[in-house]
């Protein structure tokens, strides 16, 4: 089988106490900001995906928290003929310090979350995201996160991680 | 590159006045229930593959409402070396009469959500599925939907579908 990747996982970081993410401005696109990211390695969890590619784009240190947003887009170019999952997810950073490869990037900068939102200067899914973020940060996240929970497989025993909006106790229990 | 498909879509139906779903018992599974499912074709949307296989295996005819749960899984045997995501949507019926295959499966049926979510007789993704629906039948669906929204590309002009939880207006309209 191909060693790419069926899907693409982007990612972002979002500070609770700031209400700020960390936001780059890539050499290869024209004048927008977007959130830093990169493809899953074969085999990898979508979380550990976003913190390894944030740490690795921005120096930044963090915990996956929740998915944010899936979108699906077909024949997007660079996908290879396949159709792409971009996967955003809200992580906790630990480092606030920014460290990136300039070749890459122009920029990388600790946004404000209000201004990311407002600015013509980002693509539409990042300031759609950045929307998504200021309502939680306000109303509590748990109106915006696709939390994980583990289950094992039946044949293979292994964990797998089933993401879906928070499930009260009640429910949870239910026998 | 692979005409295999990048990750699984598999999908459900659930009935708004009668709080059930087509649950269907595969010859190849035993003694559990699951959701009428399969994969995508490429280039499909996720809805549409959703709408179309609960067609195929079941007769009913549906819309496409949200997504309920996405599932990661690596090394599963059928998966062809990928990691494959299964998604789970809620869709809504406009037809009741059930015509299934019965090669393929042993029994297919409209069951009641409360017996799914406590029966030991489905699988963990089932069950667990089965107690988010009857969350949202009981609070409001608006408790467990990942909603969709259409966004332009913007190199190519084409538009792609993202889904996260619901935004509120005032924050949509932000400018």
């Amino acid at each position: 089988p191909s060693r790419l990747p069926g899907y693409a996982t982007h990612q972002l970081g979002v500070a609770g106490e700031s209400h700020r993410v960390p936001c780059e401005h890539r050499a290869s696109t024209v004048n927008a900001w977007k959130f830093p990211g990169g493809l899953s390695n074969p085999g990898e969890d979508i979380g550990d995906t976003a913190v390894r590619e944030v740490f690795e784009e921005t120096g930044i240190k963090s915990e996956f928290k929740s998915i944010l947003s899936i979108r699906q887009q077909h024949q997007h170019p660079g996908a290879f003929g396949k159709s792409d999952m971009y996967i955003i997810c809200r992580l906790e950073p630990s480092s606030f310090n920014i460290n990136f490869c300039q070749q890459e990037c122009l920029r990388c900068e600790w946004m404000d979350l209000d201004e990311l939102a407002r600015t013509k200067h980002a693509t539409p899914i990042t300031s759609n995201v950045a929307k998504l973020l200021l309502y939680g940060y306000r109303e509590g996240f748990d109106k915006i996160d696709i939390t994980m929970r583990e289950f094992p497989a039946v044949y293979t025993g292994r964990f797998y991680k089933l993401y879906h909006r928070e499930l009260p106790k009640s429910y949870r229990n239910m026998t």
